[in-house]
This record gives C-alpha cells, sequence and structure tokens, in this order.
C-alpha cells in the first residue's frame, strides 16, 4: 500500500527487470513530465481557437480572461465538455460497431458471429417495446439492430435506451432540465459546437450540455452490454484467475487488449480450433494460452473465464516475461509505448481496426466478413514469435490470483432467485432494510500513474467490506480487484462485516457454492457500468423511489480517461454520489467546482465526491449511504 | 498597414475611446495573455486524459513522450482533428437548424418562415435525384429537408452533399483513401474516439481522419448555403456600405451578430412591421437601424443589402460609439466580453439560442414556432435602451465604405450570361486561357488579433489584383476587404491589373453597371464557401479536368476559429492549395507539418502554405497559379 508505482508485486517484479534492462515504462515517462502543466491541471488552458492558447492565472495576478473574454468558468466547463463528448463517442462508437456487426449477423452477412444469447436478444426487444412472436432470431435481431442505430442519429423521441432503461423519476427531472439527448451522435457534436470559439459562454449552461452528452455516454454503454450479451452471451458466474502467474512459458501467450470483444472472440474461437492448435505444437508449444488486458479481457473473462493478465497502467509490464508472444489490440486505452516496449523483446503488438493504428505495430484489419480468416492470420503471428524466444529465458512472475467474476445483472438476479423465486430481489432489499448491507457502491474507472497502482482500490474496499457495504467493480477497477483476490469468497471470509458475511454466505450456500459470494461483484467492462444502473432501478422501482434515494454510491479512485470522467457524469445525473480520487481538471473554476461538487445535489440528486485519501473516501461514501438510509427510516450506522 | 492593431480607422478611433474610457478590449486580453504557451501554440500540449497534462519538448531536452507514450505526431495530430472535428460540428451544427426549420415550414408547422426560392429548392431536390414533377413546394421541401436531415446520420452511402457537389476525380480519390464520411455527426463523434486516450496513435492515420472529418465540414458547409438560399432566397447582387459609419445616432441602431440567419431574417422582418417602427418613433427615434457583424452580417448583406457594421476581433468597438442599442446574437464567433463592455454603455446584449448563452446578456429563445413574437420583443429591448441614451453624445466614426456584395454562383453565372447565354462559363474560361484572367483565389476566415486587423487581405489582394488574379471572398474576410473598399467598381479602377480590369469592366458593361464588377467578389459567409467550390467545380467539370488542375488557391490570411481549420483541411482534400498566414499549431510535429505542407500536394493535389508576410504569401499564391497554368499548358507569367 505504501509502494511508490503499484501494489502489485508482480508489477514490481517486473519493473527490477526494466530498470535492469534500461527499458523505460510509464513511470519513467511521468516522472519525465514532472511537474505538469498547472493551468492544464486545472482547466485553465484554453485551445479552442488559433487566437489562444490562453490561460487564466489561478492566483490572481495575470489574465483573468482569454483573449475572446472567456472566463475561467466558462474555460473549465468547457473544457469538460470535450472530455464527455470524447468519452460518449468512445463508449457509443463500441456500441455503433457492435450494431453493425448485429445488423449484418440479422442479414447473414457476418457468418463467423451469431446470436449467441436468444433470451437477452428477445427481453431487449421487449424492453423496447417490440412484439417477438412470430418472428425468427434473424427478424427480432435486425429490429434490436436497427434500433439500435437509430439512437446515434438525431430524431424527435428521447433516446430508447436511456427512457427504457430509467426510473420514471430521472426521466422527469431530465425532461425538466431539458438534458435528453435527441441522439447520441448529435449530442457529441452539439458539444463541440457549444464549447467552440464564441458559443456558450454560460458555464452553467454548458454544464447542462455536459449532462446530455453523459446521458448520451450513458446510452452507449448500456447499447454496449445489451449488444454483447446479445452477441456474446450474458455472463454467468465463471472462476478464474488473474496476475501475470497466468502465462505460461510453454505455450503461445497472446494477450488481448482494448475494448471491444467483436475481436477477441473470434481470436479465441480461432485459437480452439484444431488446425490452430496443431501449428501452434508444430512449432514446439504446449498449446495457446489466451490472456485478458484491461476491458477486452474483463469481457472474456466474464463470458469465457479467460484469465486476466493485467491493466491499464502496468499494460506494458507482461511484455518484460519474454512470455508474452502477441498483444492483440482493438481500440481505447492502448499505450503507443507498447511497440517501442515489444521491439525489444519481439512480442508482436497487432492492432486490427481501422481508426487504431500504432507505429510499430502489425496492422490487420479485422471487419465483419474476415474475421475469423484475419484471427487465424494474426494468431499464426504469435506462434511465430514464440518459435523464436522458445528456447530463451523467461520471467514469469509467481504471482495471480483466483478470481470468481460473471455477475452480470442477470446472474445475481439469478443467485438470488434461489433465496426467493417469486421476488429474487426481496432478499437484497431485506438485507439492505435490516441493515446487514448497509448500501451498494460501484467502482469504476481505470489506474493513473498519479496513484500508486490499485491503492486507492484495495484500501477503500477494506474500510467498506467491513462495514457491510456491498460491492460491485468494473473495468480496470475490477481488475485491480481482482489481481489482489477481492473478488474470492476467501476475501468475503477475510473482509466483510458479520452483516454482509451473512448475506453472502446465504447466496453462496444457496448457489451451491459452499461459500461466500466474493465481497465486491465484478459486473464487467467500462460500458458494463449499465448493469450497476439495471440493479439500482430494479431496486428503486420495487421500493417504489428514485435512484437518488438509493443508499448507493460510487467510485472511480484512479480513473484517468475521458470515457470515466463522462461515466462519472452521468452517474451523477442518475443520482449517484461518485468519488473521485483523482482531482479532475476543474479546480480553477470555483464555480464549476461547487456546482459538481454541491449545487448538483439539489439538481440531480447526485455529485461529485474529490478525495485523494482513500481511507477518507471510503467513509465519504459511508456517510452518502447513512445519509440515504435515514432518508429511507432505515437504522443507521456510525463510522 | 503598419497599424499595430488594425488597419480600419473607424476601429482605431473607438480604441482612442477605449484607452481614455479604461475599457479593456480584446487587444489588451491578448497583450495580458503574452507570452502565450509555446507548447500549446506548436500543438505539443496534450490534455486528453486525466494522467496528464503531458508536453513534449520541442527542443528535445525534455521528454519526447506522452505519460502514454503518445509521441509529438501523434499529440499534434489528433490536436488538429479536434480542431477539425469542433469546426464540422459548428458548421453542421449550423445547417442542422436550418434543416429543421425547412423541416417544420414544409410540415406547415413555422408560420414565419417559408420557402423564398422555389427555384433553389428545385435546383436541390433535382441535383440530389429527386424528381420534382407533380409535387408541391412543401413536399419538396420536405424531401430535401429529410435528405438533409439524413446526412448526419450514419448510413450506407457517401454523404448526398458530397457526393452531388464535387469532381468524380475527387470522389474517386476520396474512396481510394476511405475518407468518404459515411454521416456528419458520425465522422465527427469518429475522430473524437480516434484522439482519445489509448486509440489512433498513427499520425498519418489520424490526418486520413482529420480529412474526413473536414469532408462532413464541407458538407455541413454547403447544405449550409443550400438550405439558407431555399429559405431566405439566393443572393443576387446588392448595393450596401461597410463600417461605423453605417450607425445613426436618431436610430434605433441594432446589430445582428453570429452565423446563422435563422434569428436574423425574423429580426429584420419584425424591423420592417408598422407596430414595430411606431415603437421606436414613439421612443423618439426616428427608425430601426439594423446592422450586421460577422457572418449574420454577411448573410444580411448577401441577401438585404444590410450594412455591414464591423467584424470578427472589432466586435467590440461599436459599442463604443454609445450608439449601438442592442446586439443580438445566434451562435459563433461572438466574444463572451460584449457583455463586459455592454455593461459600460446600457447596450442590450441579448442572446436567443438554448446552446449559446453567456453571462450578463438577456437570453430571449428564439424557436421556429414563436420567431416573430420574440423579434418583436427583442426589438422593444433596443427601444428602450435607445430611450435611455437618446440625450447622451454618440461617437459615430465618420467612416465607411460603399460595397457591392451578394455574388452567389447564380449570380455569377447570371452576370456572366449576359456576355455569353448559351454557356455563360465560356467567357470566364476565355480569360483564364488568354490569361486575362490568371487564375482565381478565394479569401476565407477570420481576423486574429495576432494580426493586425485587416492588414494581411490588404496587402495579398492589391499584389493579387494587379496581377490579373480575380478573387472570391466569404466570411470576416470579405468584411475586411468590404470595410477598406475593396468590393467595388473603383478597386478594380485602382488596383486591377489590366487584363482583369478589362474582363470586369466587360462584364459590369453588359450587366448596366456601367462600370467594372469589383476586384473581389463576396460570394456570402463562412459556410459559403462552398459557392467557391462549385464555381471551381464548374470550370473543372467545363475543363474535363480535376479541381487540383485548375489554376485556383485559397487563402485564411488572419483566420483563428476552429471552423477556418476545418475548412482549409477540406480545401486542401479538394485539391485546392490554401494559404494560412497565421501559423497553424502543428510546427510541433514535423512529420505532420511536412503532410500538411508537403505530402499532401501528392496525395490530394492542395496543401498549406503557411506563410505570414502578405506579399510573400500573395506571391506563393501566384506561383501555383503559375504552376497550374503551365499544367494546363497555358501561358504563364513572372511575379
Amino acid at each position: 500500500m505504501t509502494a511508490e508505482k503499484s501494489c502489485d508485486p508482480s508489477v514490481n517484479e517486473m519493473l527490477q527487470i526494466a530498470k535492469k534492462k534500461g527499458i523505460s515504462t510509464v513511470w519513467d515517462r511521468y516522472r519525465a513530465q514532472l511537474p505538469q502543466c498547472g493551468f492544464g491541471e486545472s482547466g485553465l488552458c484554453c485551445r479552442n481557437c488559433v487566437m489562444g492558447p490562453c490561460r487564466i492565472d489561478p492566483f490572481g495576478d495575470g489574465p483573468d480572461k482569454g483573449i475572446c473574454g472567456a472566463t475561467a468558468d466558462t474555460i473549465v466547463a468547457r473544457n469538460l465538455n470535450r472530455y464527455i463528448a470524447a468519452g460518449a463517442a468512445s463508449h457509443s462508437g463500441h456500441a455503433k460497431h457492435l450494431a453493425h456487426v448485429l445488423k449484418k449477423v440479422s442479414a447473414g452477412k457476418a457468418a463467423d458471429y451469431s446470436v449467441r444469447d436468444e433470451a437477452k436478444l428477445v427481453a431487449v426487444a421487449r424492453r423496447l417495446g417490440f412484439e417477438t412472436g412470430g418472428l425468427t432470431v434473424s427478424e427480432v435481431a435486425g429490429r434490436v439492430a436497427d434500433a439500435a442505430l437509430a439512437e446515434f442519429s438525431e430524431r424527435e423521441e428521447p433516446l430508447a435506451w436511456v427512457e427504457s432503461t430509467l426510473t420514471g423519476g430521472r426521466l422527469a427531472k431530465f425532461k425538466e432540465l431539458g438534458v435528453m439527448p435527441s441522439g447520441i451522435d448529435a449530442a457529441i457534436s452539439e458539444i463541440l459546437q457549444r464549447t467552440t470559439m464564441g458559443v456558450d459562454a454560460d458555464p452553467v449552461n454548458n454544464l447542462l450540455g455536459g449532462i446530455k452528452g453523459s446521458l448520451a455516454d450513458y446510452a452507449g454503454c448500456h447499447l454496449g452490454t445489451d449488444l454483447s450479451d446479445i452477441l456474446f452471451g450474458t455472463p454467468m458466474p465463471v472462476f478464474s484467475e488473474a496476475n501475470m502467474g497466468v502465462l505460461k512459458e510453454k505455450f503461445v501467450n497472446i494477450a488481448l487488449h482494448g475494448h471491444n470483444p467483436v475481436v477477441s472472440e473470434m481470436i479465441l474461437a480461432a485459437a480452439k480450433e484444431d488446425a490452430v492448435l496443431d501449428q501452434a505444437k508444430e512449432a514446439g508449444a504446449e498449446g495457446i494460452n489466451l490472456v485478458g488486458i484491461c476491458c477486452t479481457g474483463n469481457e472474456l473473462l466474464m463470458r469465457h473465464g479467460v484469465q486476466a493478465l493485467t491493466h491499464s497502467v502496468s499494460q506494458e509490464m507482461p511484455i518484460l516475461t519474454g512470455a508474452l508472444d502477441a498483444i492483440i489490440v482493438d481500440y481505447q486505452c492502448v499505450y503507443p509505448s507498447l511497440t517501442t516496449v515489444a521491439q525489444c523483446y519481439g512480442t508482436k503488438v497487432v492492432t486490427t481496426m481501422g481508426i487504431a493504428k500504432i507505429p510499430g505495430a502489425v496492422h490487420v484489419e479485422i471487419d465483419e466478413e474476415n474475421a475469423l480468416v484475419k484471427a487465424r492470420e494474426i494468431i499464426a503471428l504469435a506462434i511465430e514469435r514464440f518459435k523464436a524466444r522458445k528456447d530463451a529465458p523467461t520471467f514469469i512472475p509467481d504471482v495471480k490470483s483466483s478470481v470468481v467474476a460473471g455477475f452480470s445483472t442477470e446472474a445475481i438476479v439469478g443467485a438470488l432467485a434461489k433465496l426467493n423465486a417469486q421476488n429474487p430481489l426481496k432478499p437484497l432489499i431485506d438485507s439492505i432494510i435490516d441493515g446487514n448491507i448497509q448500501g451498494v457502491v460501484l467502482f469504476a474507472g481505470c489506474n493513473n500513474v498519479k496513484v500508486p497502482q490499485d491503492s486507492n482500490y484495495l484500501a477503500m474496499v477494506k474500510e467498506l467490506a467491513k462495514r457491510d457495504v456491498l460491492m460491485l467493480a468494473t473495468g480496470c477497477g475490477a481488475g485491480a480487484l481482482a489481481r489482489h483476490g477481492f473478488l474470492t469468497p476467501e476475501a468475503t471470509e477475510e473482509y466483510a462485516g458479520p452483516g454482509l458475511k451473512a448475506v453472502l454466505t446465504a447466496i453462496g450456500m444457496a448457489n451451491g457454492l459452499g461459500k461466500p459470494l466474493p465481497p465486491v461483484l465484478h459486473i464487467g467492462s467500462c460500458v458494463d457500468n449499465s448493469r450497476a444502473v439495471d440493479i439500482a432501478v430494479a431496486l428503486a422501482n420495487t421500493l417504489g423511489v428514485d435512484i437518488k434515494e438509493l443508499p448507493v454510491a460510487a467510485s472511480a479512485p484512479e480513473y484517468m480517461h475521458e470515457k470515466a470522467i463522462a461515466i462519472g457524469t452521468w452517474a451523477i445525473s442518475l443520482g449517484i454520489p461518485t468519488h473521485l480520487g483523482v482531482v479532475p481538471p476543474v479546480v480553477g473554476s470555483s464555480l464549476v467546482t461547487s456546482v459538481l461538487t454541491q449545487g448538483a445535489e439539489d439538481i440531480l440528486g447526485g455529485y461529485f465526491i474529490v478525495e485523494t485519501d482513500p481511507v477518507k473516501a471510503a467513509e465519504a461514501l459511508f456517510a452518502v449511504i447513512q445519509k440515504r438510509r435515514g432518508g429511507l427510516n432505515l437504522a443507521t450506522r456510525a463510522w
């Protein structure tokens, strides 16, 4: 926990190798950037026209306005909005990609893909209000794909993936504020226009635009989850392992990195083919070992139990084992530095998407119509590298943790149904009412080189678990907890308070696990934060309250991506108080800062809690839960 | 020309007042920003995630990579792409707004608006391939509006407003490069995704994405022109005046500022109503004097001969006359500082669009269904202010120039048809062939506080006019030339070379003007750069060549807006060498700089010429023209 760079022992082992070999890593590049620009850090730098760049002096000794007259408040709000727009474009771009695949599946034009979860397809179609009786799977898939693609265009009706997935209270609030997006791509473009020189100078009006953009991001996330489940299956609990010890010296080790399962599912399918396995064996390997990085890894872990290699800030490290033969990437959160480090080892870095190339990588474009063929081609590259390295020593850290993952909403409801088949949510609600579960906290987001890797997650989870707070986790947050053994029944035994332990044990026993569920349920990748919303909405609707009254909160203790800012903004808009463990680039405006951290509570119910000390952050989230419990006339507890 | 801040005498007069009264202006704010951040100026600052901000040391003494490993090339290309995306969002947002108005007009839901130019409507519909026979105007309008709105959504077919308006050679090139956008908003979102942390690290691939985004911008511009013409009329030559001397002490002076005629056309209509005029007279005014700022001003000047007050960097100045009663703004290029300066004078600043508010302004929201009613309400605010100031002294500079404007493509073709009704382009082509017209240069873009206002325009136009180069102008560039008397027959007499003078005189005489046309033809607002493309495409198709072979070039000698970067990028993509008189924020990457200024010529035919000295810039453009003339086997000339 006092580690300077990472709390992960395998990362620290690799850092020794990097040091010895003189290989530069993300931590070296971070140190080289210090001190970082204070104007940028506080949001006070504007580059939105070529009269600038302009900077506002936060101490009042220099300029208080940009050349056009934009104030600190305006500049900070505009910069925040552009982060949100980029986040929304990323999540929804991922979702749009899936919608095209589903569309092609429905039209019989993507032979390598199929609808693997017909029940989910029908459930989504019905949620959208479609009649499905008498229709073939392809027909239903076509309608859902069309509805998904229609979300991106501007239109008269509110976004179906917002309207059909939230509480009535939230929808009424969004209509009242005028923040219902009229189309995902339309909302993104609107932000870019309003933040350009000479358009929206009103900081609060800008923030409303940002909220609208964040709801477009929410729709993109939910679409991403739904369409992935339809195409590749809805996750159900699986056992697996995480951390660099999952690499196998004698195998062709292939890491799948990025976010969208569209590529990795095909690599997985190809890697199971006899011909491909034979190829690996002919090269002298015992087999092919697929492992995951970041959210592509989460998608594979959730659906197939594929082992998680590492996450986020440590993505360069596995190359230093010498045992990683290829990293196959789709898009988002992929460090361009991978190719530089890989060059020292011969590890193949393979890019697969036209919008995401990296100098020094091999590019093998994958589309819906050639996916398996290309997947085989890519695996052949990894095998080729294995052949070249097989007699060389490897340095695989003997570090891995067991993991229970796969907690989709459907899986959680299914597990609860073992306690109460009629009303599966009742055991959970009863536990919240009687205080065995004090509330629920969602951990989301990334690692950030500014925080010793994983440290905030670990400290917060320990504090909250012992106070009977049930936790959910997504993305690299879930990955951090996975690598440190927090997604296990044993973690419940070790860290959970008595109430939480009792509930998790009851559910675990009823499901034949013979042990409690983990104290943190891995609900998926970043887009799968939508699963947490589904659970919150189900709780709220069952209780007859709005989300903003529930004893729930969220935390992004080590976030770094624009996507995380978009998610955080929709979380507070949905009425969920959200902790940020890294100071967001808004502190240059006391107005924007106070709206986001205070005023938002009155308007939205949710607000940001910025706290870099993880114990204090846990305390703040526990206080939120207690306040919300009080609001529902439930018994409260002191910290 | 040696003016420090502005070459405009009325601006310099107002600056004396500002100095005396201690009122801060854009030039003061610029001075306060000096020295500007060199990282931002060179494009070497990345704020696309919260691990940053990162900076690359251009001198090689500090970091050569961002924390994620992004190089200078990657960072510069990404930043450029985000400028292009914001520019495209602005132009196309403006166009989308017009499409919604046209749609409501077609549905009978926007009583204050109508199709004023049925011939243009039919021409656009036919260009799109629609049968119009037997359809009512409303029906055709509905189809064109639907086609326009469909441009924003992702779809299979290329953008209709790209496909139907360019040469076959250009379309083939864009398909070859994979840069045909699949939807305007889709292309904008794609740029945001590809430029976020961990997506596209390949600088050249990023630049291709930027070109795609710029073509989305081009579609937005052309849509903006077409829909404005349909709704408000296609401009035909008009006489008017420009500069602050157009204010009238005894009148209620109202400036219309921004870009979209949707608001200003309603103010214009309301200002002509008897009841409204009576209101003004009751307040003691002789009448209502509407004047224009920036492109809203250009739209009104082009269609109605409304006088142009000022442009871009001098937009605060007219307030200092004391005679300006209200500034009514829609969006884009509106300095938030207007309200600060206006406060000293009581001038009303009225915002009208939900996405464009300004602290300190009165907000009166205008939509398609309440436009005239709200227009009257806004004029009443101006009258109220007139009442309060009517006995106070005013300081209106006695500076104005006469202007001939209104040169839409249709107007230019119409004027040429007076020389050759069968083949109107022939006189122009013959003049180019025989060298009386050496070539055509389009002046576009803004004023930028970094350049003494108008100085680059004036110097370049003088150099090119005397060398028989015909010029077109849009936006604040056209405004600059208008204020300095270059949009007049007299300017042809004074500055044009003998060949150009002969041609312009022949056209002027044939059109009953009794004088030559101006040496620079005002073709409209920024979106109307599309009119220049129409002319180039018509020339290319008539000559049987591609745009990239024509002796044409463009210049944005004092640009500053993200929109200008988007326009410049599509201009080079269309094969038009384009001069930039302000160094764009890309010089931190020698790769990006060399692709844009050199490599692009091979790939696209167009490329950027960066030159801050206007005479050298004119020389460079003349050299382009000579090279292109040589390519067509036309006689060439030395500088």
